[in-house]
């Protein structure tokens, strides 16, 4: 395949989850109780829909790719290609009706991600990347994405999901650098992480993420200059502990702190 | 003047609020700081933009009409009419490049709200009401907003913007509401009270809100069947501690934990 013709699959695949999933926003249709009681985790039949969609799609295209997946677990993950995939990443925004969540699609060469895409199909923009460069597409238009610089963490804009993300020391360590920073601003999901590309955040502090929901991020922020690592500055492609920033002064200053957690 | 030139007026506000804040969104340019050192108070200069618009239409088409704003203070505060209004609420989501910051204008005659409305320009979405019913117009048509049933707290999908706005026996009572409720989503500002009308969301409970923060949103929750006060039960119009709920039986659970702090 060309490199015009990756891009366009990639393209379609956020088209057919968009379709599929945007039937269920802002109704009240199809919300399931994935956890035990008292462990609330929200999936919507729109998560099995997008993620049905994206996985026909690859299968008929690439027979022999693995895919790694929210809903519907992986599939030959030793595969030399493997796609992972979230249809939609910030669950509970979608169920809010905040216009917040994106579906993810990530692609891996070797156990390395070298392709991102991140789609929202209410707002109708995308951000992707390679690892090398970064787009945007949407009602600004099309830009290309570029990280901006930060010296220092006190002047940087945070952004977390929830501090409910955290316990014990780990949540000693994300107030820490959160009291640093200039601003937090919660509830980004994956939009936060395509901001840090964009140039409109500086930094991005979380944990307990799946693969599924940073492997797409990575070559975007990568991609737009940026850096992402887990708080041991190692990769981030397993999720757990994730630090993204825009500038590697901010990306070392938080690590310092959070790697003592 | 007639109800219809009423409502187009009120429509052509947000109209000009927009085209004078958008060319500052997703940009790095305007930042300014209103608080002192180490009390960061974000405000652009699409916030001084937006509300200049507005008042200066306001004044144009009704000189004695008084205006409460969040840029430029207060003027005729005492007339019949009081428009209040606050050009971008969700200054942090603005500055960080996601879309769900509004511009709030609200309406107040003889001291009580009569007519609110929040115009979101970015996705193109307004929600809009006068205590006797609400509507919306964007993305998904022209809909009339309407809560839904929520019979008890523990079923309750729950909105607040940060938990850090709460602080001592207030945090606590926050705290206390959260672990009862389904589950909550931070980072909601203007949208989360507005999905509340529209039934997505059940309960937002919130502290430290000013006049113009609110009064814009009663009477799009009061007229899609919703309630909201302060945590004692008496009128939002204040600002102050915040409790929004589309059921009132939510609402009351929600009051008697609260009014405790």
């Amino acid at each position: 395949m060309t490199a015009v013709d990756f891009e366009a699959f990639v393209e379609r695949l956020a088209t057919v989850a968009g379709e599929a999933v945007m039937p269920f926003f802002r109704t009240t249709i199809g919300i399931e109780d994935k956890g035990g009681k008292g462990s609330f985790d929200p999936v919507t039949a729109a998560d099995h829909a997008g993620e049905s969609a994206m996985r026909q799609l690859i299968k008929s295209t690439f027979p022999s790719h693995g895919i790694v997946g929210e809903e519907f677990g992986d599939e030959a993950k030793d595969a030399e290609y493997v796609w992972v995939l979230d249809p939609i990443d910030g669950t509970r925004g979608f169920i809010s009706g905040l216009p917040t969540w994106g579906t993810l699609i990530g692609l891996m060469k070797g156990g390395a991600p070298v392709y991102g895409l991140m789609s929202q199909p209410f707002v109708k923009e995308r951000f992707w990347g390679d690892g090398g460069s970064a787009r945007y597409r949407g009602p600004l238009g099309d830009r290309k994405l570029r990280v901006r610089s930060c010296s220092r963490l006190a002047d940087a804009v945070m952004s977390a999901t929830s501090p409910r993300l955290f316990s014990g020391r780990e949540l000693k360590a994300f107030e820490s650098v959160e009291q640093t920073a200039r601003l937090t601003r919660y509830g980004g999901d994956c939009y936060a992480y395509c901001l840090v590309a964009g140039g409109q955040i500086d930094l991005v502090v979380e944990a307990g993420l799946k693969p599924y929901d940073i492997v797409a991020l990575i070559p975007i922020i990568e991609g737009a200059g940026g850096v992402v690592t887990n708080w041991q500055g190692e990769p981030a492609t397993e999720g757990g502990r994730i630090v993204a920033a825009g500038d590697k002064r901010v990306h070392a200053e938080a690590l310092e702190i959070l790697a003592k957690a």
